[in-house]
């Protein structure tokens, strides 16, 4: 967002007269292409011409299947990375480039100025051609979905009709959840960074503040300040220090101007320089000013005000019925301008819609600039890139990442018994939800047999419910490219940061959520089989968790370790001591992550007290690898439930 | 912070000339008091006359020692209350007044008008003896410690030479921790809301881009637009809006003003009314602007900026180490102004120097201004009443409310045996933190057996360490008013709040704290004893809170559930069930609050791998109320182990 390497790089103007625009210029590497038609607005009225700035990187393959599109956020530009060695910096270049999470090597990607805009496209400070001079105020109210048709106009000019991916962050998550609304079949991917269907009170309030800054200042002149001596940089400047401040989280802040926080640089702005934070903000704003403008600003921050997918769940999900990509949802811990839980509205509604998509939500400090920085690049870049290659492989008809049926990336990097019993119970086809997946072991493994069945091992073509899969939606060649989708719906939840990322560059969708606050993105009947294996035991909230899972599952598959196994019998009774084992139960009473006891024949109470229906009971011994049909309260060291809250649909 | 009950009670001015404020008037009901000496100012400079705007409630006691000072935060002022039921609304008349949480029939409260402010106290509208007008921009820098220091001229013109307690939020509690740092023999008791040792580096920047409204605006005319037609009233505008956002927590922004997000009322401000909470804030900036004086706003905000008792605990404890009051200090969930985790920086600073306090961050949607607010005032109010009601119970030499040694308020409401015990084994006098306190029982045995031991039952004297106390503070007679302290330092630490108002009803010393964080706010060796009685079995990190446990006391005391009781052995081995019996053990598998399940042989093992020497076990069968000798582990359902991470200081 803040993109403030831009700031030296106003350069020579080849379609708009630099005296048009106060303070602002279009950039040296941009190219430009005048839209064929005019623009008809979404809130009323039309912009006759409109002129796109943009810039490419790398080059469009012959499939003409390898383009990104990247969305700018409000105060970005078309120039997001160097062309080469010698470029300005620009203001995704830890994100883009040859090698880099968006490989230019092998993508293709544009990046538009944005409608309304003041870096080439047309804006508030270009040319009104019906009075001759710049629009000023009179440029109409503009809104993100009038950006993304100035876009989608931009690329069929290009010969561009489906994208790989559409990529942004902030005001640029906006206009990629738009696209992929709107252009379903246009886009195969979404990576949406650090955004939300629409902005929190709080953030419309800080920009409130900074419109009525700029408005009030008397150079402002209504708007028409092009050409004048004097134009609204107070303005400007204050709106642009609330804006920089809730870039920021608290503790960014803090160690940025700790050390000296009553010793300020003497920065040559008029601004008070009291506290180091003080000149900070002062040059920010000077700064900003030199390269912004301010009836851009306006625009832009209404757009973003007034964007709004829905105010609630169903609304949200409807807006994104028909989206038919892949999604990777990513929020920052610390960003408090467009909080998580946000991005969580994004994914329950895409869930809703049984749309493939992983989610997680990144430990940072950095606050809402967190994509635009380097501190959590290897965790957020390291997932755009594992999803982007998935989705590239899947084009190609060639494997995804994943291990196998037998990776070494289980919880316990070990072979799991249990695995192979779950894998047996679930019929190839069914969709299956696992709660707790950790790196994806065991859907890895149904994806595989899947796939084999298949007769050929696709892409990750997880996407789409089959028949078998009940409510899910009709089948799509979307990922398979024509092939009939045999793979059905399979989705993991996981509370680890680097499991989530193991799931991702597995081509799994995973979601990041703690299964003690429910399953409430998922809805009734919505898998056929929701699996919790070996985690019921670090569980806090036992009956939440199960009843959830029998919610959402129409059939439920639990395996828990015995603690009434005959050896941990034997270390109480005989010893006196806490039972312990092997597997989940080798840790030591006071750093066991099991949190409760319990043994197959208390499981099965618990069952009963809740109208639970047992379908099918395993007990195993895992160590002599054999199932146990006597006594298996004493015998079975392991037990795993198929389970339903009726009469499942079918008996296994 | 908000205090805009305020705003219709401009009024007739008695000192002042109305016209030297441009916007602002004392009120109706101040009284004036001028202070006998020019005013030395701590960063240099002097203030020759200084006027006092101030407002009383209540009346003085022939003892003199019923008065509370309250501190009113950056935009409030004199009129904390309704003088009486036709009187204009006082900005904190849900706290003060008959009857209320500060009860005016029994206490005598003064609120005085801050210095630098303008609403009857000298600030930068007041005449400037040097020139005959206003000071404007001369006005000099102040500090809080100013602002103090004519408080307590005030009070000596006033006759009062000592405290009950001083009162204040935000700004107000910072007046209150300098009152306290500084007269530590004039403050029997302090309650600190929502405050902090120095402002937060985010507070800061946005106080700065207030400011910079307020000094770019050009009608501020360099600070002298007194009697002019125009003022910085829309830099004042926008810093207020700017103060008002970061005085409510997002969600309640959200509340406010989700229902009607786009249809704003029309107010007669010259403000976006595009959102509705833009025209909110543009009313609420308008409003002020009508009420207070830019110059007081900067002259304010900066003494708040400025405002710093130090950037590390030390430092801070530093500060707080002649303080001889009785503490509360509340926080707010949901402030991000003002954050709770600095509350918490403050209660260290005061537990390092071993002083009373009582610390709750009191779950709140309502953001900084909670304090003001009726929505929790149950639990932030009614805590602040039994506070006050002990403290003035000291004074009178009468007992605190608690129960009693068998009180009904212990965590299982049913007699613990084990507490018996415990109390045995902890010498009359010694100091004791008890983690886990729950509602305060064990606490309040041992409190009430030494007040027994003093031949009288004395007022909730438990500040002082005794002699015994190892690095306690020397005695001193606060709190027991003349008569020797043999109460030791009784201080609980508790994570949940209802637990906390209980404590503090019961006039005990209790920390909010979450155990599994450790205890970095104790110093090693600080306690004779530290408790953990039936806590450990619900610990997360019992590694990390043993081991704090043992550095904090000289010696621990810990007290566990034993799982290997035979009738609890039997349930597993006989029947392959979940032990489940009386007392902390009634949950079932699926419920329980506890996540570690050990014998005594467990943790006698656990001990001897940590190298824990253990004093002394005492083994009891709870239920025949019988110690046991042979055979513990088998035949005692409890026990209580005295620990030490070295050779105790003495044996028991």
């Amino acid at each position: 967002m803040t993109g403030d390497q831009t700031v030296s790089r106003a350069r020579s103007d080849p379609l708009e007269s630099s005296d048009s625009v106060r303070s602002a210029k279009p950039l040296r590497d941009a190219q430009f292409a005048r839209l064929e038609q005019p623009l008809d607005l979404e809130r009323g009225g039309r912009i006759e011409e409109v002129t796109v700035a943009y810039e490419t990187y790398g080059n469009l393959n012959e499939a003409r299947d390898n383009a990104i599109l990247i969305c700018h956020a409000i105060s970005g530009d078309s120039h997001v990375a160097k062309h080469n060695d010698r470029d300005d910096p620009g203001w995704w270049d830890i994100v883009v480039g040859p090698g880099k999470v968006i490989d230019t090597t092998r993508l293709f990607v544009i990046c538009p100025n944005l409608l309304g805009g003041c870096r080439g496209t047309t804006g508030p400070g270009s040319n009104n051609p019906a009075t001759g001079r710049p629009y000023g105020r009179d440029f109409p109210t503009i809104t993100v979905g009038d950006m993304v048709t100035v876009q989608r106009q931009l690329l069929e000019q290009l010969g561009i009709p489906q994208l790989l991916a559409v990529v942004g962050g902030s005001l640029g998550g906006h206009q990629a959840l738009v696209w992929a609304a709107r252009y379903p079949e246009a886009v195969r991917g979404v990576i949406a960074l650090a955004t939300s269907p629409r902005l929190t009170t709080q953030a419309i309030a800080f920009d409130v503040v900074g419109r009525n800054a700029i408005l009030r200042d008397p150079h402002f002149q209504g708007g028409q300040y092009y050409g004048k001596a004097q134009g609204p940089d107070v303005g400007l400047a204050l709106a642009r220090m609330i804006g920089h401040i809730t870039y920021l989280s608290p503790e960014a802040m803090t160690e940025k101007f700790e050390a000296d926080r009553l010793q300020p640089r003497d920065v040559a702005v008029e601004f008070e320089k009291q506290f180091s934070v003080g000149s900070y903000l002062g040059h920010q704003g000077a700064k900003f000013v030199e390269r912004f403008d301010a009836n851009s600003y306006l625009t832009l921050s209404i757009a973003m005000d007034l964007f709004d997918l829905g105010s609630n769940g169903r609304e949200l999900a409807a807006a994104f019925a028909r989206t038919r990509s892949r999604w990777l949802v990513l929020s920052f811990s610390s960003d408090w301008l467009f909080p998580p839980e946000q991005s969580r509205h994004i994914v329950n509604a895409l869930l809703a819609n049984s749309a493939p998509v992983s989610y997680c939500n990144v430990q940072s400090h950095c606050g809402h600039d967190a994509f635009l920085l380097p501190d959590e690049l290897s965790s957020y870049g390291g997932m755009m890139r594992a999803f982007l290659d998935n989705l590239a492989a899947t084009s190609r008809g060639a494997g995804s990442m994943e291990d196998g049926p037998h990776g070494t990336t289980s919880i316990f990097r070990q072979h799991r018994l249990d695995y192979d019993r779950i894998v047996e119970l679930i019929p190839s086809g069914a969709s299956v939800l696992d709660l707790g997946c950790g790196s994806g072991g065991l859907l890895a493994r149904l994806m595989h047999r899947a796939r084999s069945a298949d007769g050929l091992v696709r892409g990750s073509s997880l996407a789409e419910a089959t028949e078998t899969g009940g409510r899910g939606r009709p089948p799509s060649d979307i990922g398979g490219q024509g092939c009939p989708p045999s793979v059905s719906r399979l989705v993991g939840v996981e509370l680890d940061e680097s499991n989530i990322f193991t799931c991702i560059s597995r081509g799994l969708d995973v979601i990041h959520a703690d299964l003690n606050k429910g399953l409430g993105a998922f809805a009734t009947g919505e898998f056929e089989f929701v699996v919790l294996s070996q985690t019921l035991q670090t569980v806090q909230d036992v009956e939440l968790v199960v009843m959830e899972m029998l919610r959402v599952g129409q059939k439920g598959i639990v395996s828990i370790p015995n603690f009434a196994y005959e050896p941990l019998r034997r270390m109480l009774y005989e010893h006196g001591r806490a039972p312990k084992s092997g597997g989940v139960l080798r840790y030591e009473w006071y750093n066991t992550p099991n949190a409760r006891f319990f043994s197959i024949a208390d499981f099965e109470d618990f069952c009963r007290q809740k109208n639970i229906i047992v379908h099918r009971r395993i007990a195993l011994d895992t160590e002599a690898a054999v199932e146990i049909s006597e006594n298996p309260n004493l015998k079975a060291d392991l037990a795993i439930f198929v389970l339903s809250l009726a009469k499942g649909l079918y008996e296994i």
